[in-house]
This record gives structure tokens, sequence and C-alpha cells, in this order.
């Protein structure tokens, strides 16, 4: 498997002239909280003092998966590709909020069992419509598998800027996140399923019983780019292909939901310096996710009881993301605006 | 005192119509979490299924405190009107994420111990050059305080839009709002009393110790316009006075952190009604912050660690703000989208 290089962001000395010059801002010490450390990581992501957010770009991968067939969702099938058409249309949470934050949206069929008109936005990627059911043998073949990381780091080389908001739409790959946090962090099935887009508590139970068999039918692998294609999905697989590529661009990477830390797992497994790279959005009420980002050890910016996917958080984080750069590019320090600072400083 | 009156914005009719056009947007029911109850509180302020939220104003409301003398603060009185030069300049946090959001920012001196020079943004609305000392009598007279509710009120009357972002600035206020939150709520001062701008341990001792003292001396007041003015602030009084017009006008208010939410909960004690227009941007790390909250049934946006105040976090939630009524006005439907319901629905 053809995976680039990432470098660790972890600069001691860059780290320490960025807190000095968070910590001279006309604020209080760490009176920004969450935002410094933020700043701090763009610093270390572009390796500057100042960094600049360019041409960000929301990207959504789309794809089916085979475990939908065995009902692993509230919702039909077809909802992927109509979601697609919502989107593309501008109808789709997503569309609205990365609209209001001025983000261009990206689709990408990654494998969609539906095949769609080309249009500008849409780039047409699939692997094949919709991944094996992975409960009878593995959801992609390696090869495919691999075609799906190349597919999302060429998206990647394709698209200007140094920012990336990667989005999701596939109606069950909650099973496919939950089954890839069960496999490559350990967390027990009773804790990673959920409800995904809105099963009942019978649905649950019935969801978590077909993932075990899954699991039980893949048990002896161990390799994580095995896992991936066993328990992944074409969208899955594209996001961890974009995430490896962004980060060996060093561009930041913001993380939606449940489903795109899923795959920021993924990647991690194959090249651990990935999660420097990686901004994550929002904790949602999706019951593995909290399991998820702690496994990540990943301090969410947003808590609002979402559990949409598609980049909705991604895109409603982006401006947090904007503030924590423009603190450091376009705040005042005590010196400049002459502001006098505390006794002792 | 001449407060406006305030109509409860609680409509079951309406309520049900608005929930049900959230519902039949294109994402699982509930998925949108808590922007989902914002967007019907939106919905309600402006009695409408439509609400458009126009011309939204952030407004800073500066003074100086009395008690800041007795070394409540771990920084200088001078850095009130330093701040609010600052913020003029545009070099402050508030500035920078104001901007960031195109939000236009008002300054107000309500009462700070400096002579500004008049200039565009900045409305001279002093009352006194700061507040007596609490710890020796009460912070304003009964005149001062109704002065500065009138004088908030009357900002927001020569402000468009319908949308108020509230934001204050001064030296030693987070006594003030641990003083007015001790006595309106019952919260007692070792949860209502913190590091401020970063006090050390000793310093938070101090703090509490001469709190106390205020407490005792004025323990005889019983009427929120009397505690208001015993304890209050004028950049306080003000911000309560701006939320009582806003409510009448039926603006929406959004909550920056500590010290408005205290200005609220004055507000609320003499209508209550006016918790109904409140949007609350964040619950910081001041010590007094989340019982305040709690108090006041309020569930904020952003949990961000930060404990800056000047409106910083509600500039930050203000594009959150946006996301709900973009959702209502401008995400499809199942039915104007094409999408397949979940079954049974």
């Amino acid at each position: 498997m053809n995976v680039p290089e990432i470098l660790p962001i972890a600069d001691a000395a860059l780290a320490a002239r960025l807190q000095q010059r968070i910590d001279r801002k006309t604020k209080p010490l760490g009176a920004l909280g969450r935002l410094e450390a933020l700043a701090l990581q763009l610093g270390l992501v572009q390796r500057t003092e100042a960094p600049v957010l360019t041409a960000p770009q929301l990207v959504v991968f789309a794809a089916d998966h085979g475990l939908a067939r065995r009902g692993v969702s509230a919702y039909p099938q077809d909802v992927t590709w109509q979601m697609v058409e919502n989107m593309l249309a501008g109808g789709a949470a997503v569309s609205v909020f990365a609209r209001q934050a001025g983000l261009p949206v990206t689709l990408v069929d990654a494998g969609v069992a539906h095949d769609f008109a080309p249009r500008e936005g849409l780039l047409l990627r699939k692997i094949a419509a919709g991944t094996a059911d992975a409960s009878q043998g593995p959801a992609m073949t390696a090869a495919q598998c691999e075609a799906a990381l190349a597919a999302g780091a060429e998206v990647v080389r394709s698209l200007p800027g140094n920012v990336l908001l990667l989005g999701e739409m596939g109606i069950g790959n909650t099973s496919s996140a939950a089954l890839l946090l069960a496999r490559l962090a350990g967390v027990p099935l009773e804790a990673a399923v959920g409800r995904g887009t809105g099963l009942d508590a019978a649905g649950v139970v019935r969801k978590r019983a077909l993932l075990a068999q899954v699991l039980e039918r893949h048990a002896a692998l161990r390799a994580p780019a095995d896992l991936l294609a066993a328990l992944g999905g074409f969208e899955i697989a594209m996001l961890a292909g974009a995430m490896l590529q962004a980060a060996h661009e060093r561009r930041v990477i913001v993380v939606d939901g449940f489903i795109v830390a899923a795959a920021a797992l993924a990647a991690r497994a194959l090249r651990p310096a990935v999660r420097d790279y990686c901004v994550f959005s929002h904790r949602g009420a999706e019951a593995g996710h909290a399991a998820l980002l702690r496994t990540l050890q990943a301090q969410p910016l947003l808590d609002l009881e979402m559990r949409l996917g598609e980049g909705s958080a991604a895109a409603l984080a982006w401006p947090l993301v904007q503030a924590a750069a423009g603190m450091l590019n376009e705040m005042a320090s005590f010196e400049s605006a002459g502001v006098s600072d505390r006794e002792g400083r």
C-alpha cells in the first residue's frame, strides 16, 4: 500500500514561541481556553508563528454499504443518493451551514449504488456500487480498499488551499464506524454501537448482534489495512486516504463526526502522525463517538448533541478554527496596544 | 422604576408548527440536537415559522468598579479604558471575532474612570467615573442605577436589527457578578467567586473574604433593584436595561459570559420573561458561571474553557445562531427534496 510520509508536528522551540505570542495577546493568561491550544496546533501544522488558513475545502465522500441490506439503519439505502442530490441542490444541512460559513462543498461519489449525472461540484470516483455485505465476507477487496485510499489522496491533490473539512454520507455507515472502533481501538460493541439515524432500542439490539457476527467472521484479521477493507466502506477508506494526503501536505484537517473520526482512527493505524493534523469539530450523540474521541485523545470544539454527519459539524466548527488563527494574527499584544499587564509579568 | 412590558414567548400552537417544520427537514429526527431547540426559540421570539435575523449588533458596555481599588483583580483599573481603546482600534479578541463574523461592534462608556475622546463606534453614556466601593456603601445610588437601566434601553432603541449580542469590560466586574449571583440566586460565595482575570489561590481567598463583608454590609436589602444598585456596576445595570428593552421589542439577545449572564439574572429579577429572549453563548471557566447558568436554566452553545468576556463568546456563538435560523429557512424537507423518509413517518 502506497501511503505517503507524514511528519509529526511536534517542535518544542516553535511551540514555545507560539505560546509566548499567545500569552502576550491582550487577554488574561489562558483566557481563550481551548482556542489557544488550537492556535498552537495550527502554528505547528504550518510551521509558523503566523498560520494563515487559505481556500478551505469541505469535501463530502458518499458511498453505500452492503450491511445496509441487513436492516442496520432506520432509513432505506436510496437515501444515500437522494441526500447527495439534496446536497448538490443546496438543501442539506451541510449545504446551508457551508454556505453560511463561505465554504465551497465538493461531493465525491466514492461508491454509491446509483448513477449520478456528472455536474459541477460532484466528483465521480465510484469504486463499486456499494460495498459487499461484511457479514458474508470482506466489505471491500484489498484492491478496492487500496483504490479508495488512492482516490481520496487524488481528490485532495486536486483541491487548492491548506484546510480540508471532511464529511460523509452513507446509509449504514455507523455500523462500519462501530466495527472499526471495536477492532482498531478495542472498544466493546456495547459501547461502540448506537442508534445511527434513529433505530429504536430493539433495532440497536439487532444491529449489535449482527455486528458481533461480523466481528466474529473477521476475527483472524490483524493488519489495519485488512480491517479497513473487511469492515470499512468506500467513503471511509477515501476519507482515510484524503486525510493521509492532507497531512502529508501539512494541511489542517477538520474532522466532522463519528464516521469521519472512525476514518481518522483507520488513517492513524496506517500513519500515527496523521492525528496531529486533525481538529475535531464535535462530540455527537451517537453512542460510540465519545469513546472514539477519547481513543484519539481528541477534545472536540462543539458539543451540541448533534448526530447528523455530512460535514455539518465541521462547517459549524469552522468559524472557531478561523478565530484561533485570527487571535494569533490580528489580536494586539499588551505592548502594541499599550495595555497594562498584570503585575509580575 | 420604568421597566418595559415583556411578554413570555410561549405559544403552544406555534411551537407545534415549528417542531413539525424542523422534523420535516432532511435529517433524522432530532439530529441537529441543540440547534433544533434554538431554532424553535428563535421562531417563538419572532412569532413566526420562518425567523429572519437582521442587522445583528454587538454592544460592549464598559465601566469601572470601586471594589477594584480593594485588590479584587489581577489587573490594574486602567486596563478598563485601555481595553476600550484596544477594542476601538480593532485589536481585542472581541474585535477580531466580531470582524470575522461580520458583526458591527458598538462600545458604550457606561462609567469608565477615564475621559474618552468621542469617535465613531463609541457611545458616551457615562453615569460616573466608576462606581463607589461596595464594601463601604452601595456601588450606585438608586438614581444612578435607574439612569443606567434607562441608558441601556436607549442604546438599544438607537440601534437597528432584531438581534443584540452583549459584551462587557470592567476590571473588578466578576466581583459584582458573584455578589449578584449570591444574593439573587442564593449561590454561596464559595461557589460564586472565582479567579476573574487570573488571581492566584491566595487572591481568591482575599476576594471571597472581601465579598463576604460586602454581602454582610448590604444584608438588609431585598428588592432586586436595590441589590443591583448596591452590588452591581454601571455596565451591568446598562446591560440589564438593554436586555429588558431588547426583549420588549422581541429582539433575540445573545448573552456572552459570566458578567452578562449576571446582568441577565438581574434583568430576570425585574421582569422574569426576559429570560425567554436570551441565547447563552458559552459556559466559561470562571467559577460561578456554571452555577449561574443552572440558575437561569441555560444550556450554553459553547464550552471552550474561555473566561475573557468582552463579548468574545457571543461573537463566536453567532454563527451557530445563524445556523439554527438557516436550518429553518434554507434546508429542504423530505418532500421538497424527494428524499425517502424512514418507515412509519
